[in-house]
């Protein structure tokens, strides 16, 4: 397992760069694709129950549906970034730092109304 | 800039244990997770133009905002990938091989139309 | 209950002309603000069971929530709409009738797999 | 033109009815789909200019992907709101009345940093 993130950001530049893209990948435009990978993503997922969601990996068709849909999201995020001059690692502990702060673990243990980011915790 | 994407993994992972959020972690609630993170990055761009949107990092209170929600999305990204067991780097790899040959550099340079990576090019 | 689609583009057409916001509403920019929403909307659903997704306007606060949500997303589909000079109830019948055709009644009686438009069934 | 939306609401109840779809359709699953298409909608804007975006539907191949994805989102939009028993015109206008309050005329007129929705004003 190799998580070379560092060389996939110079390899999707090259790729772009090889195919005169550069011109439409604008932030606005990626944020946008990633947008419509993420929502295939979802459609993969829309009809399963939850417990059918934990053993998509099991069936072989919808598991390499899913690994693609997941590869292209991770292609859309690490090339928005890259454009932006983000890291995404970093952005993603900077925000746990946040997190961890915010939802301290006695107060919200177990509990689903507390583990929603982003929107005030009900009462 | 480290990209430490394995620790960043492990973290969430304690991050949820600690919190007993596992029973939430389903993949099919991390895919809306997801995507209502996404759809929160997609609105600080949604009234950009084009050059805006390349200057948005110029702007020390949007950037804020841009890095938080890019953050956001790389969190659930990471977790959703594990739960699946799907490594991220590999996943977008495998799914670039078939990007190269797809749209081989001198049928596609410069193109708009063939840019469109899962949408059959209009011949 | 009063359906008057018509009276609520004409008043979102309005409400734009007032403003000088006529400028902001290319088709990119609201299909990108109609994602946003979406995504918001999805957020309200993210943690929840099948069966609290069921319950959910039962509770007095997030009934408000997922009301506003889906006013939002009503509001940018019709403006969307408007701007492309779609008629909303068409397209969606247009939609049925293909559909119809797609998923004969005693083919997919009662079965997930085919259940999803947009996506090869599988076998 | 007939925007009969209580006749696309029952003819989608009946669809859904006879193909014992009503199991599928609860509203974590609708929301879901909802994204998901949205999403595909997304995916046909996601390369264009600002200018290409507004001569879309000159263009009849794009015209008539852009009309199926309306009218998917639509579908989902329609049958979400019909199951959660939320009028969608009543919704929008009651979202309209919040924002007429939020945004007054002279305040936001011509401004892109007062004419997001749901995010703050910059000052």
């Amino acid at each position: 397992m190799d998580h070379d993130l560092a060389a996939l950001t110079a390899r999707l530049a090259a790729f772009a760069d090889e195919r005169d893209w550069g011109q439409f990948h604008t932030p606005k435009n990626l944020v946008m694709a990633l947008a419509g990978e993420v929502g295939e993503l979802t459609a993969e997922f829309q009809w399963l129950t939850a417990d059918e969601s934990a053993a998509v990996m099991a069936d072989e068709g919808h598991a390499n549906r899913v690994r693609a849909e997941i590869g292209d999201v991770m292609i859309y995020l690490t090339r928005l970034a890259a454009v932006l001059d983000i890291d995404l690692v970093d952005a993603a502990n900077a925000k746990l730092d946040t997190a961890g702060r915010r939802y301290p673990v006695d107060r919200v243990r177990g509990s689903a109304e507390k583990a929603t980011e982003g929107q005030p915790a009900e009462s």
